[in-house]
């Protein structure tokens, strides 16, 4: 059994090929079979957590031998950080596309929130959640601190904007963002797909309760 | 080195000898002593991760040598029970005194946040947040399960009491008690003591965004 049927979106043929580049559509191929490897190990990740998940479980499921697996990843260290630096990377270009879209900080806030807890309820996304960094070497997870880092960080300048544009009353955007960093990562922790709302309501409801606050507003 | 000094509050010396109880206070003092090595390790857990922390790094905290730490307590993972389940319990008692004080629901719950706040910014609590409960048998995790389920319910239970008394908007309170539960989670993963904020600066701040919303109230 080849890992052939394994990716699930093979990349589009390169516009034209470059003549530096060797087999281009052999790369690609490698590449959508190491996304679809990530992939079935996040699922694991997320259904048993990555103590639980063997190198065997994620071949068996991906129908391939151990053996093939290790021609597209190292080991089950390097499985995890491709899994959490990719839940981290779709979140920063999503926090960049709403950046760029422009208009009232408070809209572009509520953009990237949007996007956050959308990526949570994804696979990458939840195993971002769901497992640590503790497995990592220290080099690893320094980046993945990094990556997070500049996520928070552009939560922190959005709520700032949002004081400043008086969309938000005054407070220190530290302690905002950690709020809504909080409501919206847990989702990751508890949603299970299937269940009563779809991922669309699950965010549109948590940001609803997030920015009118629990609380009856007055006259509300 | 005895563990003489690890008690830090020994319990207090019973009213009255039970005729039925051997050695009460041999018993109060090895209590204490096993309190001291949870919450050695409670703090050595936050700050380095579980994997990270040996038994010998305890014992060293402790000032104590490895051997006298299997009089309190059989191994790592028995540890981490210890301090997760004293988490739990100590947020259960929490919601219960909460509760049992009485008065309106929407005061109920506000008197609950503040004790889940304090909680996860001290040692068990903290460790309940940071520490996943993969390391843990089978069944371990299916005691946890159930205190955390409890604390869980008891949040919708008075999220539900509020909205039916009108002091809430209405709403799913499984969801708004998922919104409360993971902003207030994850202060116990970013506090840091002796940070810019006092822990009841924290729980406040946190719990009046949560309550008025991140956006301004109308006239706010």
């Amino acid at each position: 059994m080849t890992l052939q049927k394994m990716a699930r979106k093979p990349s589009p043929a390169p516009e034209a090929a470059s003549p530096w580049s060797g087999a281009p559509d052999r790369e690609q191929q490698r590449e959508a079979k190491r996304q679809a490897v990530l992939s079935a190990a996040a699922q694991l990740f997320n259904e048993r957590g990555f103590h639980a998940t063997s190198l065997d479980d994620i071949a068996a499921r991906l129908q391939v031998s151990k053996p093939t697996l290790y021609y597209y990843v190292k080991n089950k260290e390097e499985i995890l950080l491709g899994c959490v630096r990719q839940g981290l990377q779709m979140t920063i270009e999503g926090i960049e596309a709403s950046r760029a879209a422009g208009g009232k900080a408070i809209d572009q806030l509520m953009a990237c929130m949007q996007v956050y807890a959308r990526i949570v309820m994804q696979d990458f996304g939840m195993c971002l959640i769901r497992v640590g960094d503790e497995e990592l070497s220290p080099d690893s997870r320094q980046e993945l601190r990094r990556l997070k880092s500049e996520i928070d960080q552009a939560f922190r300048r959005l709520v700032a904007e949002g004081v400043a544009e008086g969309s938000l009353p005054p407070c220190d955007p530290k302690m905002t963002a950690f709020v809504i960093a909080g409501a919206l990562s847990w989702v990751g922790r508890w949603y299970q797909p299937g269940g009563a709302y779809t991922p669309e309501q699950v965010a549109d409801q948590c940001i609803a309760t997030l920015c009118q606050g629990i609380l009856k507003r007055p006259g509300g």
